[in-house]
């Protein structure tokens, strides 16, 4: 099952200022933060007093994935993360259903999630991934 | 006080397909349908099991906010909305720390709900929504 979103995912060019300006004008805080060089991208999670986080993205250089998203789109929401308890089981139930899987099984995401992407054109445009904490994960 | 995302905002060129595609898929519900024709648009709220809703996004036509959107980014997220309990305050208390309104004051939004909109510039390309559930709303 897919219970609700887990995430909001952010691309920035400045991941500083815009940590800055989440926690003055909204109220976050910083929950995580992470870097993934083999993936190019520096991370901080934002915590909200209720709900999902805003799951900042910076890229570590220009030809890395967010990088590539900055150049073509300028800074902005970046992806959806949606919450599920059966991660492997979701997967296949949405290849069944046609779903693009950008990852056809799942992976080590930030922050100890195991996780997945389905292409943006199966839902309109909104590049949207599948999250499963690992188990042990405090995430 | 600003207490999490209470929606992510989609627009959306084909409201119908669009709706068929994240109840199939991801398990939302229709919760709220609207159509506000001086804004120009057509909007169905999906609900998750578990918190924030998907609102859907459709232009009645091309020269409208969501139909210059479209023509502009194409299909895709479009603005996060944070849930407040103090609109007005919390307008008053951005507008303080620089933040660039669009509604200077709360406005009649879908579903119920007093709105007011901050320029995308002040969230580093992020367009994003204060709400408050109108006294007496169901939303």
């Amino acid at each position: 099952v897919i219970s609700g979103i887990h995430h909001l995912g952010v691309a920035t060019d400045d991941l500083a200022a815009t940590v800055s300006r989440y926690r003055r004008l909204l109220g976050a805080r910083v929950d995580h933060e992470a870097v993934v060089v083999d993936q190019g991208v520096r991370a901080v999670s934002l915590a909200m007093p209720e709900g999902p986080a805003v799951e900042l993205l910076a890229p570590t250089g220009p030809d890395t994935p967010v990088g590539r998203f900055l150049e073509r789109r300028g800074p902005g929401m970046h992806h959806v993360g949606y919450l599920t308890d059966d991660l492997l089981g979701e997967l296949a139930r949405l290849e069944g259903e046609g779903a693009e899987l950008v990852d056809a099984t799942p992976r080590s995401g930030l922050f100890g999630l195991q996780v997945a992407f389905l292409h943006p054109g199966t839902l309109h445009g909104v590049l949207t991934e599948l999250v499963q904490p690992e188990r042990g994960s405090v995430a």
